[in-house]
This record gives C-alpha cells, sequence and structure tokens, in this order.
C-alpha cells in the first residue's frame, strides 16, 4: 500500500493536535511507519518563516503573508512531506492549505484567486489523500483554545471571524467529498479518534 | 509631474549601487524628492526576509525561494515604494522583478512560468516607469564584485551562470524597449551617469 497524506482541518481549539497524537499512535500500533507535522512549520525553512510570521513584529501586507505560507508549504512538502511518502512513511499534517484558504480568504478577505495561484505555484497538484475536517463551534473552540494559555494572533480575532473560518471548512468539505472527511468535534476524545479511524478505513483501507 | 520609480538592473558589479547614488543626487539637485532603496529589501518584513534568504542556512526549495523573493518584493512594494510615490516622491531601487527572472529562471533554471504567476500576484501590473539595464561583461562585473571583499552566495555560481544573467538582461531590455534602457558599464562612472541622465531625460522629460 502507498503512503498517504492525511491532513487535519478545523478552527482552534477543535482537537485537532489531541487527534494527531492517537491517529499517528494508532497506525503505528498497526504496523504503519507514520510521521506527524505541522503548518506553519514542519521543515527548517519553514520553521524559520513561522517565526517570522507569528513572532517577528511585522504587520504583514495581506498577499504578501499568504506568499509567505505557501512558500513555507512548499519548503515543508519539498523537504519533509514529499520525502516521507516516497520512503513508504505515512504523513499526518496539523494543518494544510485549506487553512489558508478559511483563514485568509474566508477569514480576512483575501482574494481567492490569489490563494488559487499560490496553491498552483507551490503545490503543482499535491493535495492530501484524506482531510479530517474537526467540526466544533466557534465558541467552543475558542473557550479550549483560551483555556490553553496565552492567545497568539489567530486567537484574538473576534467571534464573527472564527464564525466566517468555520463555515469556511465545512463549505471546502462539502465542495470535496472525496478527500474530506467531516467528524463532530464537539463529541469526547476517544469519539473523535472512533469517528476518524472509520474514516481511515473507509477512505484509506486500513483499519486501526 | 507624478512621481516616477526608477529600477536599475544588471549583474554584480555593474556599478548599480553608485549609479543609485548619483542618479538620487542628481534628482535631489534638480529639486525633484526622491528615495533610494534596493532588494531585496526595502521594508522592514522584506529586510526579514533578506537575511533569511542570504544567511539563514536554508538550502531553499527553487519554488520557494522565489515565492520569498516576491512576497519581500510585494512587501517593499506596499510598504515603501507604493507610499513614496504616492507622496511625490521618486523612487530609485537597485534590483527589481527582472533580477529574479534573470537569476532564477535564466541562471538557475526556474520555469518562468512560476515567474509569471508570482508576479501577477505578488505585482498585479505594478512595474518600474524606467529601467537602466547595466550591460557589463561577466568576467568584469565578476572581477568588480570580487575586488569588494567576500562573495555572497550569488557570487560564487560561476562563469556559465553569470553569462545566462547577462544574456537575461540584455533579453528583458530586448522584449520590453520602451521601459528599459540599456547603458555601457564598462565605462567609466562619469559615462555611466552620463547615459542614465540622457535615459532619465529622453524617457521621464526631467533634465538631470
Amino acid at each position: 500500500m502507498p503512503a498517504r497524506f492525511i491532513t487535519l482541518e478545523g478552527g482552534e481549539g477543535a482537537g485537532k493536535t489531541t487527534l494527531s497524537l492517537r491517529l499517528a499512535t494508532a497506525l503505528a500500533a498497526a504496523g504503519v511507519p507514520v510521521l506527524r507535522t505541522r503548518e506553519p512549520g514542519g521543515a527548517p525553512g519553514a520553521e524559520a518563516l513561522r517565526a517570522l510570521m507569528l513572532h517577528g513584529g511585522v504587520a504583514w501586507d495581506p498577499v504578501a503573508e499568504a506568499m509567505l505560507m505557501f512558500a513555507a508549504r512548499r519548503e515543508h512538502v519539498a523537504k519533509t512531506i514529499r520525502p516521507a511518502l516516497d520512503a513508504g512513511i505515512w504523513v499526518v499534517c496539523d494543518r494544510f492549505a485549506d487553512s489558508t484558504l478559511a483563514y485568509q480568504c474566508h477569514g480576512h478577505g483575501l482574494d481567492r484567486t490569489v490563494w488559487q495561484r499560490l496553491a498552483e505555484v507551490a503545490l503543482d497538484g499535491f493535495a492530501p489523500d484524506l482531510t479530517l475536517v474537526l467540526d466544533l463551534p466557534p465558541d467552543a473552540g475558542m473557550a479550549r483554545a483560551l483555556s490553553r494559555g496565552a492567545p497568539d494572533r489567530f486567537e484574538r480575532m473576534g467571534a464573527a471571524f472564527h464564525a466566517r473560518v468555520h463555515a469556511a471548512f465545512l463549505a471546502i468539505a462539502e465542495a470535496e467529498p472525496e478527500r474530506c472527511a467531516v467528524l463532530d468535534a464537539a463529541q469526547p476524545p476517544d469519539a473523535v479518534f472512533a469517528a476518524a479511524a472509520s474514516a481511515v478505513a473507509a477512505r484509506l483501507g486500513i483499519a486501526l
């Protein structure tokens, strides 16, 4: 079986990190070599860009910021994700291109054609085999995110912003049902994992 | 008269910095408010990207590197160049999008459609009013560049690379004769400046 690329998407506090750990552990227990990673970041150049975007003190032009996100993604794919897949290692990634579409375009109003052109340049058709969209009402997600400590700049955007992002993830899943599976992330972690395992079994043919 | 955007292009050691200083001084002496800047860099975010590209220790994927260059350019235009022009200040810039085409595409073999798409996203039709292309045989340029001290990574690429870059700048000028003027940069600095002043007078209608 070829190695598969699984992405986890969803708003703040939806449980992506928890699910990523559970999923990678279950894959490893099933004898599947697996690498966990996350965006922005996941390769040295991409991590440097992550630091610059999150903590560089620059109020980036929105198009420049989207370009940096896709440059980091390109680096992540070229240096980490593709080499892992080529070596037979499955990849579980917390956030990918859908997050840029949801946050920058639907959240911040960036022109969607900018996203489309950058995705073409950076990814050239490369896409996840399965995207698990964690569906959690924004109020619940924000409460969870805030309870974890200091909010970063993505977490300070307000309720209307997060409502647009939440709706965007569901719209992406609806537009690409073959790639995406929506999970009810308001459930307890065990139930979210069970739903994810079902999706992995149904879409990728491996029992966890 | 609206403020104009003048770029200086050409290989290593062609005399761009010297000409930029002369040109800005002459414009100021003629009563024209003027800002000198250079790429990569020219705005805080762009300078941070410049440092990351030149000294970050990352062997960037070529497409990711081109995306970073255009992200820095977008930031430079948005934060420095456009605001200056809008305020009636002329801008003289050492390197711009032509350098990415010459170095990354002609020099390093990056697909030109990547350059084209990134230019569309980052610049959206914004272009210099006049580009002065400093034409110096690569051997002479490299000798000048090396005599200035430690070569940076652009200056360590070898003769064939710099020959391709040199030919690329001339091809760009040939393809866009209304925007570009080619100056013989093997002349002494006074003669190069005189040729530049002629081009500025002829193209932009101001005597220096």
